[in-house]
């Protein structure tokens, strides 16, 4: 039924919100001296959602827009001791060890023996394929495609370079609006990893609630168990 | 004789350098009221080295690296004010227009009646997907690869996965380290546009000074003619 499966990497490969969660709390700690009110604390996202023009996706823009916030809501107050803190807590973001979810292994080396693997992933390429080596991972992947932008016309980029029909391409990740809703508009299979952590910007729910051609899943361990319960690959 | 014909970006098909030394100046400018010496400024090229392994090539890396700069030569009396002008004017080096050289349409329009062409280019992934699409040139490539690093084993992975041979493959560009010496090296042809503007860290010499397979060319209007003149292309 199936000719390629795909898997998106951050946060359904391996921990990444965490790091951005635990970099947005020290960037907070660094704020705290300047007794800002917790309404102004929000602005980040704002900040984070209007630099992706300009910067994309991934740690480089985190940081800038860190930065940028920090000389905004100071009002100019800034030390820039507390601004080379921020860019040392980016560079920790971009060198800090990967950690594979509990399974992951397990699960690509079930399918990369009947299955073409492909690892697609939006972000920054320098820090994307630097995580795609250190992870261990990249002997079980036939392709990694690093892209800015996760929508339909990128994965019908994607398959059509691969010449992989829709109907015969599955797709597994957490976000719903990145992994899951443009493969199923193209007329592929996704599997949703429903209990993976997930940016919120990230989080557009589903229309229909029991699409065609769609699972959800709880984690990674019960993944392969779906699949084969769903007959979508053989055992 | 020739199966590819791949063309660099950056300073090969649009000016590039310019925006970075125009950049370099705007930041300089800044400085210029912290009353720093010539030798400090001329860390700059220091620090956008060392900050390649955390952030890569680009426009990114070169804004993080003038915020850390201004904080470290100015022992952390920097103007937070001058933080936000330096990310400003990143910004508009992200967004400023493609200034395709002069010729370039011309010489894609006659490679690509014949040819396939590919451009591989280094940087940040959203920053060159941008240029390429604003260049008005990407209905002339079959291929565009963003990559992280120039090397032999990146334009490897290029040859095999596009199945190409090496001795059917032609890179035109202006780094020498970049874009000529890997490719000579897999047993690749070469056209180096000699007179084009390179990044001082990109201007390693050939050690030998006219190697197999290597072609030397003032600009982009002489690339046609001299690739006729070697035989490389059929007029």
């Amino acid at each position: 039924m199936i000719d390629w499966i795909a898997f998106d990497a951050d946060d359904t490969l391996w921990r990444n919100e965490e790091f951005y969660l635990d970099g947005r709390a020290k960037f907070f700690q660094i704020l705290e001296q300047y007794d800002l009110c917790p309404e102004q604390i929000k602005e980040f996202d704002r900040f984070e959602v209007e630099n992706i023009q300009y910067f994309g996706y991934g740690v480089m823009s985190f940081i800038l827009s860190m930065i940028e916030l920090a000389v905004d809501l100071t009002e100019e107050r800034v030390h820039p001791a507390d601004i080379r803190r921020i860019i040392q807590l980016g560079k920790d973001m971009l060198t800090h060890e990967v950690v594979v979810f509990k399974g992951v292994k397990e699960l690509l080396e079930s399918l990369s023996a009947d299955y073409p693997l492909m690892m697609i992933t939006k972000g920054d390429l320098f820090h994307q394929q630097r995580k795609y080596k250190a992870s261990g991972l990249s002997g079980f992947f036939s392709s990694l495609e690093v892209v800015s932008e996760k929508d339909r016309s990128v994965y019908k980029e994607i398959l059509d370079r691969h010449q992989i029909q829709p109907d015969r391409f599955l797709m597994i990740g957490n976000s719903l609006r990145s992994d899951i809703l443009p493969v199923l508009e193209l007329g592929g299979w996704a599997v949703h990893l429903a209990n993976h952590p997930t940016w919120s910007h990230e989080d557009d729910p589903l229309q229909d609630s029991f699409p065609d051609r769609y699972l959800e899943v709880e984690g990674i361990p019960l993944v392969y168990p779906s699949l084969l319960g769903a007959g979508l690959v053989e055992g």
